[in-house]
């Protein structure tokens, strides 16, 4: 039988009078949402009715905190200590803990947004102050990293239930990062290239580079995203595609516990 | 034997490099604080360190969440929508608890700050939906509300356990409400002064209004200031007092049961 | 000849990440654009970038300053200090002027956005603080304020250049304000309503109300809104009715001296 | 004849609530103010009073721009595009300058802040878009920078007056910049020690590095700080000190032109 997979989006990204995503049709394709505290987008009713959509259908919700960036949608580095930014991690975790709790469920995972993710990604310090944090809050929480990631590893040195995802629409660089968006190819056009790049990670369980390499990696959650209608095609396909090849579908807390 | 009673303080206001107040001291009288959550005051760490400093003496911790107004200091009135407001508020207790989660105790209470307390407490209909986030987040939180007001009734309306307070240096309008700052005398000042008027309402259980009415009232906490030196030998003075009168004071959960 | 007529829209009021308005397209059609100031919407990039746009078309740029509220898009209700105000319109005003300056222009015009208009157009003591900031950064921009508002008193007295405007969309109250957006009918849709709503006000040089009362104006510009493909539709068709009826469109300047 | 020298200092960082330095006692003591202008500290508000109390004085005001970041006091390195800064910079600037003119007086000095300030010294690219932003807004305004920084050639080839300055209260690296706050040493204390330190500077045109290098340095001016009661004491005394040296005390304008 095939392993379990999860795919999980970043939703809840509007902020008072303007709107982003279709959050809507996202969450009628995904298994969990990383739903903005609002740090880089979300607002405290923005939170609440993202949750209650997403608890609607089932969809697990994560925490998807940020850099305290509302301007640069938290995709700028900043240099923020560690105790302030760990605090920084607690208050907007549980921040949407309470907007769950007021909808009757809770938030069981905790995705880093943006350029705080990218930092962590890089940076073992900043890595384990992002463990520390969700650690300090809740150890059960689960932590969805990026394959190959030094987040995969201060989750784990940390105890925490860690999760690996791969993107769906993003080529690899040789060391296992993600290309930069500058670079022609780093980002995927078409629900049939991304499809084909999905599959070919899970059926191979490596990355294959844009350089020509093949890394061996434990995929379990793939990343969607959902911007625009093709986008939201894009996640239908790749959602299909993984039933076709027997795939179930399931919560990151499967995952976690596997 | 005379009836419990409570001690609580506004504290956790520093913001940034922005210091305010002696929280340290305070902690040292009060038995409850009321601690920022970052729409008027506090940012994450401050509140972190408030909390922390609470747990460490058994000061009770409780949310005083705002408006979303950093540079009015939470003490402009403004017009937000029901579900709006009731979704900030969830978000701040929420960030507040998560908090205490992190140091290993929880939010027990909440008291809306500034000009949210001061509309709630007037307007039903804004003290309904305090009331309705409270206890959509955990109907085991406690209210504290001013003697007298709409939100006393609104909570218990909704069933929150509700604590009634007095403030230990202002002077009351005939029909309750606080007498306005700008009007003479509506702040006192000193130690004895402030001494003598919590001594007064706690000895007749009645508010002595600056129109010479008296109006019964059910003390249970008093609310003391601590912004400046004087503040604090004016709650220390307070709370000795209290104790020579032999009232015993304890946490807001206890007054709340009674 | 026809008294020469003025095309005003709100533009400039994306943020950061997120889209809003079509700014472009309604540049080709209006005469002024009253450009957001970053308190409502429009951060300094957004405003530079909407600043440049309009001068290349020679389009007037105004300041449309805001209560500071960026989560309410400045629609909220505040309740703030003449002094404070008074100093977050000059800081507004004179941001914008940078940008136009900046780009080889300048700001020549101000309307106050939203929440802040609605009160200063019927409180006469904001309306003088309104026309007290706009004086002491430079007496001679002009205010572009709603026909029979305490804001054209204010300027006038202050000895401003008043400009009055009308809404291509709205229907009028029979008090001369805005039917409340809650009633129906308040908001017009479909070009050919708004332009038979315009034509009616220009030709009588009359509001006529809800109720059926005819309330005498001096009609000088009209504001039409971008927000969509129809509202654009909308513009253009209230351009060509004017022009069909033999009016010159031309600058709030030119009208002001008038 | 000594040569003519200035005195400046970082003023306005109140922020609503909250008071932070002895702004009216340092307004007594230096030539020239740099104002911050609301994205590290400073509020509409506040920026107005500074200017008032700097006008009133005779001293020249300058603009003290930041990165976007109250939390942080605009300390926190940030990576923010060059269009986007050059915009933030432009709005700071002409917000203060729109101030300086409701005041009846002008800006004539732009001074970066903080992490903004330190990026700039190190980074040519971020150097020249302050020069750019400057530039753009106004090229007969004086860029203020620290001696030997990649600001002060930035400034000179955008062809913007440029003066030098040297801090009062800060040791210098071997390389010319200053040594790290968490380096022993690298903050100096007391009136005489910082008396001394600036004569040194002042007297051999030369930096006396931590490592014991001499650098050749044009003084111009000199900043001082003025968080408390010592630090005034210490712009006093250095004031004092240059005085007794022969030197006369004058505005930024005629160092630059000088």
């Amino acid at each position: 039988m095939k392993p379990l997979l999860n795919l999980n989006a970043d939703l809840g990204e509007s902020f008072g009078a303007w709107r982003m995503g279709a959050d809507e049709a996202m969450l009628d394709v995904v298994n969990s949402a990383n739903v903005a505290c609002g740090f880089h987008a979300g607002d405290p009713l923005v939170m609440r009715r993202t949750v209650a959509a997403a608890a609607a259908r089932g969809v697990s919700i994560g925490a998807h905190p940020s850099f305290p960036d509302l301007l640069g949608f938290g995709r700028r580095r900043m240099d923020i200590p560690a105790a302030e930014l760990e605090a920084m991690l607690i208050y907007q975790i549980g921040a949407l803990d309470a907007m769950a709790r007021a909808e009757g469920t809770r938030v069981t995972h905790v995705k880093p947004h943006g350029a705080l993710n990218n930092m962590a990604c890089e940076d073992p310090a900043m890595a384990a102050t992002v463990a520390r944090a969700v650690k300090a809050l809740d150890p059960s929480l689960v932590l969805l990293a990026p394959v190959l990631s030094c987040l995969v590893t201060a989750g784990r040195e940390a105890g925490l239930p860690v999760v690996e995802e791969v993107f769906a629409d993003r080529a690899y660089a040789d060391d296992g990062t993600l290309a930069p968006r500058s670079q022609k190819g780093a980002v995927l056009h078409g629900a049939q290239t991304c499809v084909a790049h999905v599959m070919a990670i899970v059926r191979s369980g490596a990355l294959h580079t844009v350089g020509g390499r093949t890394l061996p990696v434990r995929v379990q959650s793939i990343c969607v995203h959902g911007d625009n209608a093709d986008a939201v095609a894009t996640a239908q396909a790749v959602r299909q595609a993984l039933g076709e090849a027997g795939h179930a579908l399931g919560p990151l807390t499967a995952m976690a516990a596997g």
